[in-house]
């Protein structure tokens, strides 16, 4: 039941990889943290890190992420004199890389105590966990974790003597589920929950709906500023790059298909537009397909023009949206990838059969070739390609992780009453809010209502300036 | 309290002023309508128009409408053996053209009786009403009415002996505060209204927070595809039809502001940035603000900007956008217009004083001259420009006439109980049902679930295929 | 052999047609112009206009031309101490608009003496001659000349006692023509002739082979910044312009084949792309096919869309590119307009035949009918639909306007044997000081190289900067 | 004098480097190929490379680049019946890597004798040159020679006994210099000289300048379509993949300046603009600086906007174009790059200073850093980032391969007399072919004139279709 952990076995970022990836990679330690005996610098031990010596190293990529992440440096300054969160106990289970360091740090900042692990068997920067470790925040989580070292750090990050947590900050709603199972007393007294993740808030929605969740949780996947970066702005940056740091194709020219117009499509639709290929869309839901018309795709089904792409790519969350018959019928040298929600988009199991030769090319690049000698390149086993062959821009993390500070404390301080034990959105004034910290990295000045507009409106001056339904 | 009367005080598209207008103007006919007694070539009387004999030429003109107005064809077509509408008597308050006579003639093909007023003095296109009179629709109308003849024609159409409507279609509000007001009997029993406009939607809402609506109302403003419709994509176009019917402006090289980044503004910036203007936005919101960034507007306040500006295009819905200290610093022969939701944005008030001169250049473009000279170019008098200098596609009207026909459908086969008294967005399959409808004129092919992929999704296969906060 | 007289039978630009006509048009006087005695306030009658006291409200549209013609009146201070034109005697033969009188009135405040009349019988603002004619600029021109008339107005122009032309400016070649055949001591001893039209130039060309061009003649035609503006960005804007003004047309989702892609084609393509319209093209040329490959559109053949297509825009400058084959093939509702240079790129002649009917919608547009009732919309009648329905912006005018003056200086002034009896291009240098004297209107800042940069690139600091075959 | 042998010192393309390196590195042997005797399997000895037994790796890195090699791939079938380079002796020195061997195969299959050496010590692709040398080819190069090395290898291409070469393939003019220098009977008797670089042709110009080239030349590097794919359309790409795979940047947003507005400024701005940066240029040409103004990018000078970019991008091909001053006044982690011609674009020597500190943080990355902690990026040290950081798609190097051996087969075949000894531009002709066989990739379908229309145009049917100084 835990398969997605296996979900991202590729690195995040390419931050992950690179600096990080090759000081650890050259340790010849093969001891299990679980074994070690470490200390860090002030005599602490409450933490599980594969080498605290490593510190210094991952300080430095902090203070790097630090650089691109000045909403949560300004959330600092702002929010420090009175210390919102003051009295907080957090448990966190995220991916464990510089830039949730910032967010860590910034909680403790803001008066938070914390206990951190690993939503991802992969995907932690040992050299930052070092670092957290250091400054004594219990961090338990390396890169390479079995699956019981999964669930071991997530219970030493609960189960910490003379410490409860009042709050859960979690990614895949992991955490959430072993808290729930194992310390109901816990669960019940938290203040809050704040999860990230799609995952995550399914597992709520469901629990709050067989009358189970006796926390308020906070669901910050979909507030508007996260939903617009993670999807429309990133893709229509990482289709680009996650194509040309694979396959070096010339996008100028090219027929391509785009499986799906929901956010992440219209990214991928208007980059390659852009860069002037030649560019269809297929659909299932009219209003969007009408979108397509209007923005000047044609919209077609699969089958129309399959023979003729050079690009195909999905955008769907469904799955089979690419069937077997349908790469048969693929021209030589097409291009394949997944650019949704999941890796079932692209019928890659049916591809795995003997009449069939798979070529690895390169790193994520396999080339399938068929009997008559056609290939078909597919791209990351039809896993996402953003995760998989791109990089994700800091300044979109800082936006989730921003999201998530605020999400905590609006839980933590919300006088008592004002959240049930439901499922919320966070409230449009707090997501205004991240997008007003983020604005300074472009120079961007935000015009002011005066008294009188404000009244014409029927607005607060300081927002929300939005009604709920308003699409953006 | 009856200023909106006056709103529109523009022809609503060149359709409406161009062979139309020609043909009535000649007229040498000043008798008022109401005191001529006329009768169509079956005898009826039962109708109040300018001129009765102008059916040949209104019919030619609704001929022309139905050709880009497939969708409704296409639902006579495809309701007409089930006659959804038998038994529906509807009274209708809307601009009479050739596209709503389009729409009239669809609700008569599928069962409806149908009586019809203008809920503008100015918008009528006289030969249109003809047309239907003609046909036997009872019509009440004509280009040029007084506030006096406006409320006659309405209340005519709503007073018929042994008649008594049980829908309403209203476009401002007015004729429901008629029947309210004089007809309570009818209101009460009416089986449902369907509202068009902004502000009469708003009434709607009044009055239903009130606690006096005791009729289901559905508000067909805010679906989805016809927002996007009259917002984003009309708008991209008529920013440069209007701009250009007017001045003449070369929009190559141009610096233009946009106040505003909600759909308006997104479709006028896009517009003009496509044509190689640099544009530069204002917002009050944060997350408006963000987006323009990441589509690549420099985020600015009006006052950093004004002294370079060539355009100024206002689309906030606020007032006082545009304030005389900021006219005052415009440079010579900037242009100012607004594509907003009122006429207040530019502070048009404060340019009538004594020191400036109004020199009125062409239709709806006045030059504005300060002591020394300098010319700003005031469009429209700060009234809707789209409204005024451009025109809108048949395809929009098209979209909100079908929401119109959908929504008096859904309203009257409702089983008891589906709807209160309350207001009602449209439904979301109905909305997807509008669409789908307009996907022939783009010759879009949709595609179908598969019975696995539906319910992998959890969807119905025939939608709705989006939850309702679903952004688009 | 005079046919081209009749090529512009459509008014230049709005500007020609609303203020100006009007006020003419409401004149009774059916005199003609020839038979009148009109005498100027100064006393002089050596002109010959429609109606010498039309000259103030010529005079009001000669100063609003002059707003958007800063080049010309920047090239009046710079040059004004120095009167590089003193001496210059200079036969002009042009459109006459207020956008002419504004070059003609440069050029007497540059030193030169000027005699000028129309290149087009129909294209003459009257109030403007008038103007001119008022303050001593001997004009002969009226709108609505015949063939006779035009040629007295040439004759008359050249033929002035105690006075004889050492310069022409010309466009079309017609008074070219006339001094070579009539005055050929007045066509020997000229400085030079500047020339303005394809056709024009074409006969000067023909006049050199021929060894019987005796004078230095410049091609303004083909200079960089002309052309550009005068297809790529001119026709960029003029292609909305012209559909939007007869058809209102909405561009969004739109099937478009634009046959040719040259500057004249890339600008309707760049611009229906970007307003959402769906655009393929047809070409000759495989490098023009490339670069529209690369740009993003599919390269077909006609014949291969023809059925699907909603507008088919020509502008390849050859003939029958659209058969009345290809028009029987289109379906209903296809609009079919020409931007290219001839009128014969649509068969029109084609479509007039007994079986299909006619009819006129609106100035400019005719909606042709089949047998069957499939209408296709033609518009001017497949001559040039920017000359017809759109305007040519100021801006546009008054680059070929500066290039023209500057040709004349240049002639008029360059030292004995720089220019021999051929035809030549302007200078590179004055082509790129013609665009600097535009880049004001743009608040545009050079960079200028230093000493040291200058020595690097082997480049005069002062330009050209570019070797002459540079593409841009 | 040879220092721009060192020019390239980093890898041409990522094809280059990966698969390829990888296993060349991997190798222990030291030994220097001049020291080793290696036979092919067919026993020749006539070649020198690092290993022959590579040549089965080789050989499917040929057969991978030829599937986007089909123009070259047709031109074999074409040209293969009448062997149209039978005869032809052939010395070529170019890169060596897997495109150059589909086109040196090609000449090969149209009858030429061919040997081959590499124009850089570092690019060639050993396992290429292997599978060359394996053939039959004898191809003298290596990865990593020393400067002796090159020029060794050179001159045993040069110097075989019992072959005299009669055609020279050049890139960067070595080859050339050499044969003129040390084998000037050779020289004198050849039948042509094709070079394909900046460099190499301005030799030849001063060769030709100075009355000593006394063989025809073709200037292939100014080619349209050649011209076109290495700047405009490639840059276009290059420019975005460059910068996310150096320093993973977002671009939405982005403040980026690009100085200079030529093919390659055009190209990085309008990749720039689309994925929604806020771009300004600099230029010091003012019919540029005018382009730039109708595309939408605001003109000014550098230091009126230093400050506040967060991209510097210089593409002018002169030097010091960004100055330490300006470096000096950048923000905190600006990133300055150059795609233009040279790396003296950016004033690098002056970074190199006591007071900075230079931190490199990946591959082609630094951060040269302040004494105040300020950082700027600086990509690929100032050198060409789409060289030194992205890759050139197989297709843009296809047309530089066709346009060789199609100006080869020209030289060859042209009847006595029509080549002179000077440089020619590749007849328009013979550019509108490489254009036309490149064409089948984009699945484009060039329409041909009727003969009607060909005559009424005064053009050949096969073209060409423009005039020489057509600026495309």
């Amino acid at each position: 039941p835990r398969s997605h952990i296996l979900l991202f076995s590729l690195p995040l970022s390419r931050h992950v990889v690179s600096p990080a990836a090759s000081y650890s990679d050259s340790s010849d330690d093969e001891t299990s943290p679980r074994d070690k005996v470490q200390t860090n610098s002030t005599g602490s031990s409450d933490f599980c890190v594969k080498n605290v010596k490593q510190a210094e190293f991952g300080r430095r990529e902090i203070e790097i992420a630090e650089q691109d992440m000045s909403a949560l440096i300004s959330l600092r300054k702002r929010a420090q004199g009175e210390k919102p969160l003051a009295g907080a106990k957090i448990v966190g289970c995220t991916h464990i890389t510089a830039q949730t360091a910032v967010l860590i740090e910034t909680l403790v900042a803001l008066g938070a105590q914390c206990r951190w692990t690993a939503c991802n068997i992969y995907s932690t920067q040992n050299e930052v966990a070092a670092a957290l470790a250091e400054t004594g925040v219990p961090v338990f989580a390396w890169k390479g974790e079995s699956e019981d070292d999964f669930w071991w750090c997530i219970d030493r990050c609960v189960n910490a003597e003379g410490w409860q947590a009042n709050m859960i900050l979690d990614d895949g709603g992991d955490l959430t589920h072993w808290v729930y199972k194992k310390y109901p007393s816990v669960f019940k007294k938290a203040r809050g929950i704040v999860e990230e993740s799609v995952t995550g808030v399914h597992r709520l929605y469901q629990l709050s709906k067989a009358g189970k969740l006796c926390v308020p949780a906070m669901n910050v996947n979909d507030s508007v500023t996260k939903q617009k970066f993670d999807n429309l702005y990133c893709c229509r940056e990482s289709i680009l790059d996650g194509l040309k740091r694979t396959t070096d194709v010339m996008f100028g020219g090219k027929q391509v298909v785009v499986c799906g117009y929901g956010e992440v499509g219209k990214g991928c639709c208007s980059a390659l537009k852009a860069l002037g290929s030649i560019v269809c869309i297929t659909e299932i839901d009219p209003i969007c397909a009408l979108q397509g018309c209007m923005d000047g795709f044609r919209v077609v089904k699969l089958n129309e023009v399959i023979r003729q792409m050079d690009l195909v790519i999905t955008c769907t969350g469904n799955k089979n949206v690419v069937t077997r018959e349908q790469l048969d019928r693929m021209k030589n040298g097409c291009i394949v990838c997944n650019m949704g929600h999941s890796n079932t988009e692209i019928d890659v199991a049916s591809l795995r059969s003997p009449e069939l030769t798979w070529e690895r090319v390169r790193s994520q690049v396999d080339h399938v070739i068929w009997p008559d000698g056609k290939r078909v390149v597919l791209l990351a086993e039809g896993r996402l390609l953003n995760l998989s062959c791109s990089t994700v821009p800091t300044f979109v993390l800082s936006i989730t992780a921003t999201t998530q500070a605020l999400a905590l404390i609006e839980l933590f301080n919300a006088p008592e009453g004002r959240y049930k034990q439901d499922v919320y959105l966070l409230p449009k004034k707090m997501d205004e809010y991240v997008a007003s910290l983020h604005l300074s990295n472009f120079d961007a000045h935000l015009t002011e209502l005066s008294d009188e507009q404000a009244k014409y409106m029927g607005l607060n001056k300081n927002g929300p300036f939005k009604p709920n339904y308003y699409r953006y």
